[in-house]
């Protein structure tokens, strides 16, 4: 049974524990966090200690970290689980600075050890199925690809200021979606944005609402379109168009209940957020990096994903501050 | 081009006149009606004039009639314009009690002339093409229907007590679709009735509220639930259960609009009542008309088909009454 | 923390087992079952320890115990339960046998052992909520409940012959829900069966398809329509209408993913069987339990709502044997 | 009575001269054409009869025309019916070159004649419906549209080389659905555009394939995806954020039909092209022109809104053309 050291006793750090926890195929050693009371109480839900970051690393024990802290602190610590020989689990982003990603990758590659790079939407039962059916010639050639991707409310400004804008914490995760469903890598994006939602993140520096297009080399096209704002609920859609049909992956529901009364009939808001809509991608992805251990097997989505998502974010970035569509160099 | 008379002007006559003129393949020569106001304003719509009934009956050019009067001058129509030799397409009921139908039905087929009964229902889109999928083998050997029936708002109650009675007046269109998506004679009846809806009904001597099972020979069952009332507007599905598998036909909407908000999302409510649900359902009621007299095919619907209706209505009351299941002799 | 025996290691005893070791919050001691290996495997996955009967209910650390045994033991574990002191909770049916149910409720009332029955439909989200905004009043007074309860495929001839038979078995559920949905006690009962799926369930005396009638006393009407196979999965909705609106709960499906091509637009299937479609709610359900006994609360669904659908499966199965309505008699 | 003369009595003049006789508020006097067999049959069926232009124009009886001919005849006729006086219904687009369009306006308005441009899709009840509601304040403040217009297959290439390109031809009907949804008028447009479909369209000149952004002064965004070929038939959604929430108008479909069988739940497919999906818009195009005739108000869409459409689609050419985002300068 493989054990873990676990970085980070935030929110998303007790549902990884947790998942851990229910999966019956490892066990949680050490939990490591700035905040000393989390790290305790993390711990002791699951029978695991709360631990300082050497004593984690140093444990011959350990098989795996979790990497699950602020993102500031992924790279330092994906450096040291590498030294350490140990497989590494990491939340995305792995750094906002693309020399430090690539520092990372390096680090990983001469260490040997394997690592999974949290783009916990993959694992989304619709969009694994939908990309599934993609590979199996449901729609022939792939031709375009739009996504939806929309947040419930804007985080607050002091998150705004350190998140290294909205393409490169949020649209991220659309560009690896992207990547993933176009089956090619886009070599050309154009990107606009605004502060359409509140003038404050404007004048942080930062947008809050974006449209996107990407392009591969044989042509194929994706659109994003981003809000940090949606006041029905997080919008998370996915549409595929291909030579022989269209693909759509939809929001989901806490319940199928309708209501039909004298004004309209009507349903469930989609689920609140991502710790609600993606709770089983989470699952999933643990799982998926459990295998992956257990069988030696290539990481699902690997560093490389991480380092190519960032490439399109900057580039997007760069498109948008000249106004110019911008090729990507790999 | 067959010429038409027309008995009725009023909502549903003016529609069946309308579809006439639009059809370009007959033209209405005469609209009969007590309300001489009403048969002139219609006949200057399109063309035709307002006569008695003894003119229009006497006309040579005239080939077909369209009964669409009150429901207590239908079978004496009915047999004139059987007398006459006219084609007859006859808006249901052709009468509330059965001996008259039989009488009516007698006549027709002495006088050798084709007869439609409305039961406009079979010609809506989506239940014709259930019908149709039924037919060519898509849910394999047929076991349960499921017919949901339910009225915007209960009619006055001067109409209530002229009505023959939900089963007679409401629950005969489901009857007909019963019997027509079994595809097997119904040989038995339950059911239940109360005036759930509105008190005043119950006074009345009839009910608001039914629910209703059928059982042919096979074994095959159906259920059909009724009420006079549905605030969210005009429901009218039907649900079909095979070997291999489920065909269902819901309710249409004028848009396709959804709105998600903060509270919702939210659709239209069905079409409201049956002028605007089964507008395309009279054209093509008509067409079928106006196809089987040109190719003098046997109709789609006919006074047979009347009668068995009344029959199940009747068996439905007698079970009602008697609390008990009440076998059906043809 | 709260500890537990299991009575049963078999599909569904693994889920209650996996479900109490999730919650966190009470721990597993014993599982008892007479395949050994099984009782151990299950044990061994949670840290409890395969024991007898006796040693379980001996143990003064256990305070509660789960029946998920086979049907023809509930009733004496149950008993041996209330005797000695432990809180219940006890998979549907507590028997076939109406006189044996009410022995064991005498029992448990006597121990003044706190006892939850597995109706588990009541804690699928999605019914919960629909049943929450009948409280709430959405849709007004109630008047018409249609339950739709049709299973993937019919269970292995021995099963059948020891089912108590499909209202017994498998209608039981729908006449918890209706009981819960209606907010009135039922007190009349018409049913319809028959083999329609397959003859050699009738040959042992079963019916595989059936159509029920249910009325309470202010005259609300409840329809149920049940088949032991749905080709296309298992199809639990439910449809209830008052006066002011309609509300549904449909089915669940795996994924949101929609395929439109030449063809057709196609969506998923119905999740397939109890155990995916109702793994949320059996979650829920010892949630519920847990509260329960936390709070010395009255459990959600106690005995006598065990004893109350047993009542209606009774009156329907004398229904259908004498070809009209039942009253039921509490 | 309003009397007409209509040119051009092919698939959409038919469509035209039907709603006309089915108004009941207008005559067809004249129909024009060059296939003088196609004018005839036209005409016989609505009691008009074939003549020339110059008789048609000449006539005094004619208040207004509709132009329905090949696109190249539009601007033509509606000069030479501004300078005799009439109503004007243009088919879309005036015309494919922005000098003579504007020719065409400086000639209407200087004869004061009403003029309205067939942008069919803004009288869709759906589409009609949504703008309404942004209007209404349904989403408060506009941010972001979608719009996805893919037709079923691509024209003939003969039609592809004098069609004056996709982006004139068929995102003008796009084009003008932003500036309608935005409430604001686009000033910057980002264009791609491919061959993805067919070789033989990129060889005549051509793209089959788009992916478009416009951008409006205050920030507003629109993107619009195309194809000239979607196997599942037309497909024509809208999708509109707000502030305050989110408008979707989808596809309509033949039937409300679903079919669960062993392999998928399954609908229709969408209407398949755009005399089926917008036959009723046709109608209230029609209606909304007649309307304005006879209470002497503007018309819905004008010359103007046509000319703004050409210049969006000549903008995108630029930009495609170029790889660069073009500021529209109106």
């Amino acid at each position: 049974m493989l054990h873990f050291a676990q970085f980070g006793a935030g929110r998303i750090g007790a549902i990884h524990a947790a998942n851990l926890a229910a999966s019956g195929r490892a066990r949680l050693r050490h939990v490591v966090d700035i905040n000393a009371g989390a790290a305790a109480a993390l711990a002791g839900r699951h029978g695991a200690r709360a631990s300082d970051r050497e004593t984690a690393l140093a444990d011959p024990e350990v098989g795996a970290v979790i990497v699950a802290s602020s993102t500031d602190t992924h790279a330092e610590l994906v450096i040291a689980a590498a030294r350490a020989g140990k497989a590494i689990f990491c939340e995305k982003p792995i750094d906002l600075c693309l020399p430090r990603v690539e520092e990372c990758l390096a680090e990983v590659a001469q260490a040997g050890v394997p690592m999974l790079v949290g783009f916990n939407r993959r694992f989304d039962p619709s969009f694994a199925e939908l990309r599934r059916r993609i590979g199996a010639g449901a729609i022939g050639r792939l031709e375009q690809v739009v996504i939806t991707s929309r947040d419930p409310t804007p985080p607050p400004l002091d998150y705004v200021r350190v998140s290294g804008g909205l393409f490169r914490d949020m649209t991220i995760h659309d560009f690896d979606m992207a990547r993933w469903l176009l089956g090619e890598e886009p070599e050309e994006v154009f990107a606009w944005g605004a502060a359409l939602v509140d003038p404050a993140i404007g004048a942080a520096g930062d947008i809050d609402s974006a449209m996107v297009l990407l392009r591969t080399a044989s042509g194929r096209m994706a659109h994003i379109n981003n809000s940090r704002r949606a006041s029905y609920g997080y919008d998370q859609r996915v549409e595929v168009h291909g030579s022989a049909g269209r693909l759509i992956a939809g929001n989901r529901t806490p319940t199928t209940v309708e209501l039909a009364d004298a004004r309209a009939v009507s349903a469930d808001l989609p689920l609140h957020f991502f710790l609600e809509r993606y709770a089983e991608a989470y699952r999933q992805e643990l799982t998926a990096f459990l295998d992956a251990l257990e069988h030696g097997a290539p990481m699902p989505v690997g560093a490389e994903d991480g380092r190519r998502a960032l490439l399109l974010a900057d580039a997007a970035l760069a498109s948008m501050r000249d106004g110019r569509p911008v090729r990507v160099t790999a």
